[in-house]
């Protein structure tokens, strides 16, 4: 049975004030459009405004300001989005897993394992690895060496931990992830490369999130940084030795090089490039697919790229971009003749 | 032993005239340049039509307009590549996947699964998931809690169906795939990250194919959706609540934001970006790498980017780009005063 | 207890002249700016040299050129950075891997498994598939019918072979890497898709690298080659029938598409796209994220995109590019009428 949420109770709970009547109660979520009587539903950006005076919803988590215009119950908040991220997780329904070891796992005698955490199907855990109280390590994950998950965090699914990884407490990731692989260290000698060795590890602080198929490099000397409470989403390449500043939040298929160092509460996003050796102030934002090329100093958005386009048009603007200098050059001759000499 | 075709036989049973002789026979296929007289090959692209007279092929399928210029017998098909891929596939052995449970899986009782379906070694497979017949799970999968594999489809190995994922029917899945993940979902509070819980699934139609270490997450409240005949490449990344068109094909490393809505028999380049909360009408091309900013109304190509140029020379024009708006400017004024007060 | 080696001892070992007291003996590495005295660093680049003067490393390895700067005992060395690799492994220690197969492994009898070969646990072996000796077999990994993997080669863990993929000696793949999955191969058949079966294989050169989460599809007729010594980063998609070089290097999530053939001694950077059925020389450096559109045909350089920017300017100058061939046409125009008739 999906449980139930009297609104006045929820109203309580979350500390929000409520408008209209108290006495119904919703078994789930949904949005303003497609939510039922016995559903819950938010306003939290303007585009969706038109949508409220038409809501069936049961009732609607609102702003102030908005709260006049809702047909059925409102739940006001300072942010909608928030109390509804906290409301939802009500229903949220995370299978329990465990505590002790899958009897198919494989685990070293030499790692510590604690009593309360769980460790999964087809697991393996080799020696020098840690799990503390309260951690998830769903089936099919691999924990090398020298790797320490903290307390209450977990790892869904199929992730690997290769060598020298410690993640915080609360840190969430997603399968397919691997985490403290050789960085990509080459030194070319004569008419070949030669490997350098990756000989750092990875820190992962506490509260953060790690994306499905998301890879992090170990350092090549010193360790990968991510402090606490950063969010990678999917397909995210972190090259060795990137050290990235608490809540910063990376978008899926972003990708950072080698040495690079963004600061706090920086929005990078989907698909965008950072190249290595750089620096990122904090609170930088860096628009979709774009490249960063230099150190950013202060902060603000930054973007690079072309619009899209149809193609007919796009290729001819294409073709004089490959003379755009000449073409600067040509304006500026054309200047200085027109000018008064 | 090879299997060999009679190419009378293949005429007949491909319904495809037969230009030269018949007798011959083929037990395989090659390309144009190299084929040996064993074998069959294809003219599909003007861009081969040169080596046609000088293959040593044991046949070759062409249009009707090629066959007098072909050298040795020629089937003769509509679509020379639509012809291929159905001869082709006679010379395709999949390894045959044995109905029932491998002893090595580790199966919920409550879980469904059809006598005729096929569970391959270090499976696991949750409470609430169901396999229907003929369906075949190979090594190393994770079929997670309502989760559903039509019948005849097959995960090749390691692919983990995270959450609510319902796969139809003769879908194909690649190694490393991850569908069912949380979806990014993300509110800022204050000064600190919390998690939008994601209470929706994932719904893939009959006949998709989802590429390798492709990654597709779960709806926040309504599902995410590839509608029937999709086909995705390797290493894409489909957010939360997209919606993509039946029959269309994105290419590898593709990547579309949240909510984004992709129509029918459109074409995304490899690498093409799209953002999210928009639409993007039937029959569109995106060239590759290009990124979709705005709602596409009108089918057609789009594209975005520059043209590649030697280093040397595209410095030059990408520093000009930073001040094309000034130049711009300083035209029309230039342009003003020319003009006739 | 960690290994320590006299300078003297190294000195020797690796044919470098040393500079200044060769008693003193090292136990790690460590960067200029952080090493101690039991550690040993290097000098490669000239943006470190200002960190030289006050290193409290117990040795560095420097140029010729560099040894009289050096406050503290010096190992000379033409590439410091090569040297530096060579010396770093001595402390690189990789977890040994005992011969023999794990009992958790599922391998087929038909499987040819050298006596020096190491089988982790939950490997999956299947039919036709052989393992020579010294190679080295992580847990989770699955190699398919007629898949061979060179004398000392290793898959650290979760690697993917899936058909007809044959791995040359010490070839070192990644966690996550997909290899042989089919190619992206279909045809258009009036108003859906059909596969186009993918009947070749992959071939891997001796000494290649394969990153974390890599995918390197099989070819549809004949096969995906990488030539020895190639490098391939992680989240790389490398499509069906490509062909890499010797020695080519390509960065993270980098991705070539079909029947792309790159030259012997190329770097591709991060996130660079190649596109299909082209050519790339030997020698090529294609910048981040740069898209080839067409063969190069010459070494050198080569680059495409524009430069980062605050958002505010860079909005502006990108709505110039939608109209720059207006905008060269009326500079056209301008020139015209301002030259002599």
């Amino acid at each position: 049975m999906r449980p139930r949420h009297a609104l006045a109770e929820l109203a309580e709970r979350f500390d929000l004030a409520l408008h209209g009547d108290g006495r119904g109660s919703i078994e789930g979520v949904g949005t303003l459009g497609a939510a039922g009587p016995e559903q819950l539903s938010f306003l939290a950006s303007a585009q969706y405004r038109g949508q409220l005076a038409s809501t069936r919803a049961g009732a609607v988590i609102v702003r102030e300001a908005d709260a006049a215009a809702c047909p059925v119950p409102a739940l006001i908040a300072a942010d909608p989005y928030v109390a509804y991220a906290r409301i939802a997780a009500l229903f949220d329904h995370v299978p329990a897993a465990p505590p002790g070891i899958h009897p198919s796992a494989v685990v070293a005698a030499e790692a510590r394992i604690a009593d309360g955490a769980s460790i999964g199907p087809f697991c393996v855990v080799e020696a020098g690895a840690e799990v503390e109280d309260g951690a998830i390590v769903g089936p099919h994950c691999t924990i090398g060496p020298d790797c320490r998950i903290g307390a209450g965090s977990r790892l869904v699914a199929r992730v690997t931990l290769v060598l020298r990884v410690a993640l915080g407490r609360r840190v969430l990731v997603h399968p397919g992830a691997v985490i403290g692989a050789d960085g990509f260290g080459l030194a070319f000698e004569r008419d070949h490369w030669i490997k350098v060795p990756q000989l750092g590890g990875v820190r992962i602080g506490d509260d953060c999130e790690i994306g499905a198929n998301t890879t992090i490099d170990r350092g090549a000397i010193e360790d990968t940084v991510l402090e606490a409470d950063v969010r990678l989403d999917n397909q995210i390449q972190i090259a060795h030795n990137v050290h990235i500043g608490a809540h910063t939040a990376l978008a899926g298929c972003a990708a950072v090089a080698g040495s690079a160092r963004i600061g706090r509460y920086c929005l990078i996003g989907g698909g965008a490039g950072i190249l290595g050796h750089l620096e990122i102030a904090d609170k930088v934002t860096v628009t979709a697919r774009s490249l960063v090329t230099h150190s950013i100093r202060e902060p603000g958005e930054y973007s690079s790229g072309t619009p899209i386009q149809e193609n007919r048009l796009w290729r001819r603007n294409a073709a004089r971009f490959k003379h755009l200098d000449e073409l600067a050059r040509r304006v500026a001759q054309l200047a200085n003749k027109d000018s008064p000499r």
